[in-house]
């Protein structure tokens, strides 16, 4: 079976400048490889007339399907619909139902009034399908030509999505004999890139060709994922199982989980499923981990809330910090982590707590407390662990990294039911 | 004087299957953008030998610098540098100032044994110049082919950000006799795009090609940007701040900021300037706005600290959240958040606060309160304001935006020094 490949083009130039992280094509890319459709190319250009139109013709002789976001506003720089009306030699001409929704949403949504800016995103080319837009007033559209399928999509996240999965990929299902993709991965903790492969070694080699083994390292962590290609779903399945399982053995030391979870949402799964609760006391992470831990669905059965003590008095009067602990040791310190984890635990009345204090930088730091010096604390009922970190990264990294580690020192704790 | 271009390669099958999201993109653009280097393409490719060749291919016919990231480790599918030493003609090389540079790493920072695998680190192409890797252990390479420039840098971003600041821009100065880019952004609130632009109609009309403004819209807010390209800087800026004032005269009364500033940086100056301080409590945000608020060096200055009450329990034992309140109104209420608020500002001792309660879905919704109902409020000494509003996004979303308007909401109250 022939393999069927897309390519994703966004358009706008604050991709190009950097304004914006594009966050689109990961879920594209995600949705499409469930229906079996191979990602080979993304492509970012601007909001320039020839930078398009050459994608579009560069592209189409890479891909089956050419996915494009972005361009489809009101605006003036919105030039995408007049472009792929061109493109592939239609005409505009006004899309009743779309003018009809678009009405609806001004006067019952938006309560505004509507003008002749917004009737216009009721016009399509009379070449395409138009794939009604749930979520906004850009409607979706659908071209074909010489075999290849081209979808225009607005770069509004969740417009996208609704399109993508209300149109794009029941159409795509139906049009392409499409293989399948799995991937199966797993993350490891505790153990260096170089260090696993080397473990690995002789695992990897008698991995075949359609299956592809991709090292992912980050936060200190190193993801392996396993991706393959195949037409007979159960045996690509089982195929895939032999070789992850043989990897989980060899690396069960170091294995965090054996799915594609985010560290998070491994500690809320484990949390959900022993039925336990857990708060945080945070400082130099202000929020990040009690952010983190709340970003996922189902997060009120387990987490309980947190006390972000970012000044001094905050650790005093509301984690009841000693003050003779801070004066003594400082709010950097083994000791005042240990008063914040112990307390935060008594006063949220959880089973499990987590207490971070440290200097994210750029600034804060001393020659005896330098930026990057973070203490950590996690604690239970009966046990508790602290931990000194020295990390050599930006601000942000910092706050990640230390959440990070933060959240797998609690993994542990949890998995041991200490 | 000819623009120069460059296109952005960056490697790894997670780009693809939608497994990472690739911000290194969005920061090598914004470098190249201050020397006045316009990034005219972005392209995403896979492990692949094949992919990644054409794209070196195509790619130099389409600019004068190639700067590609990604799959410079010390796995096996890591496959960046092999090729880059055969599309240039090289041999490889071992480069002494690397391997010692690796050593010294896992001798003194890592603290591990170095084996075969790290020591491969530092071979290089013969024909590259070797750019020194601070922050690991992969270092960049430079190569030059029929007058163009090509840089491979590790896909980790704080490698790959040391590595453009510390090698790339200056040589990249020293290079090309670039012109100027320059841009210029303002941020409005309570206005739509298309009434924006049927605003400011008269103003973008004048605006000269060489100039270009584009519409952001995001969160409920627009952000308008124009882009410049001119050979002197002083008249290039000159023009651009004469159409730029034009267009903030126009919406000064949607205007919320005259720099690209994101929301909880702008809140975070007006504080600073003013030597006020704030504190948040937050129900359905879970911390997140604590975590913007502090995500920029300096937010001790203004930044006192958060309760996240998630559970009622929270709400009513740290934040003396009256359980008759709660009982009578339910945690997402005008009621609640009006204490949550008066209580976090005294708890706290701050100038302002900020309070939200939410239902942030998909689950936790109910008939009288459905999924996406936030109450927000936001305080000083003298003053609250309560607000409701009817989210329909998804969880994430829901989150993203509850947090951005509470940061209007005070940001108001501050500017007004209410």
């Amino acid at each position: 079976m022939k393999k069927t490949f897309a390519t994703i083009i966004t358009i706008g130039d604050e991709l190009l400048i950097g304004q914006v992280i594009d966050t689109n094509s990961a879920f594209i890319a995600q949705e499409l490889n469930k229906i079996g459709i191979a990602v080979n190319h993304r492509i970012a250009v601007g909001d320039g007339w020839d930078d398009i139109w050459n994608a579009l013709d560069e592209e189409s002789k890479l891909a089956d399907i050419i996915l494009i976001t972005g361009g489809l506003g009101p605006t003036a720089d919105d030039i995408t619909k007049p472009l792929l009306c061109k493109y592939f030699g239609g005409k505009m001409i006004v899309h009743k139902p779309t003018l009809d929704f678009v009405t609806y949403l001004f006067e019952n949504v938006l309560q505004r009034p509507m003008i002749e800016r917004n009737r216009k995103q009721a016009e399509v080319p009379d070449v395409c399908t138009v794939l009604h837009n749930e979520k906004g007033t850009a409607p979706g559209m659908l071209f074909e030509k010489e075999s290849k399928i081209f979808v225009a999509m607005p770069g509004v996240p969740d417009e996208m999505k609704w399109i993508t999965t209300n149109h794009v990929i029941p159409i795509l299902t139906q049009k392409f004999q499409t293989g399948f993709i799995e991937h199966k991965t797993l993350l490891t903790a505790g153990i260096g890139e170089s260090f696993l492969a080397e473990k690995i070694k002789d695992i990897e080699t008698q991995i075949p060709a359609h299956i592809k083994l991709a090292y992912l390292p980050n936060f200190g962590m190193v993801r392996l994922r396993l991706t393959g290609f195949g037409e007979n779903k159960d045996a690509l399945l089982a195929e895939l199982n032999h070789h992850f399982t043989l990897l989980k053995n060899e690396l069960s030391d170091f294995l965090v989980i054996d799915e594609d979870l985010p560290l998070e949402a491994v500690v809320g799964k484990l949390l959900t499923e022993k039925g336990k609760t857990i708060a945080t006391a945070e400082s130099c992470t202000g929020g990040y981990i009690a952010h983190l831990l709340t970003s996922r669905p189902g997060s009120s059965a387990f987490f309980s809330g947190s006390v972000v003590s970012y000044s001094n008095s905050v650790k005093e009067k509301v984690l009841h910090v000693k003050d003779t602990t801070l004066k003594d040791f400082g709010a950097v310190s083994k000791e005042t982590v240990t008063e914040m984890v112990t307390n935060v635990l008594a006063l949220m009345n959880t089973d499990y707590a987590i207490a971070v204090s440290g200097i994210m930088g750029p600034d804060g730091g001393s020659p005896e407390k330098p930026v990057g010096l973070v203490w950590i604390a996690v604690a239970s009922k009966n046990n508790l662990i602290t931990k000194q970190f020295n990390l050599r990264y930006d601000r942000s990294r910092n706050i990640h990294v230390t959440a990070a580690n933060a959240l797998n020192l609690i993994r542990q704790l949890i998995v041991d039911n200490r």
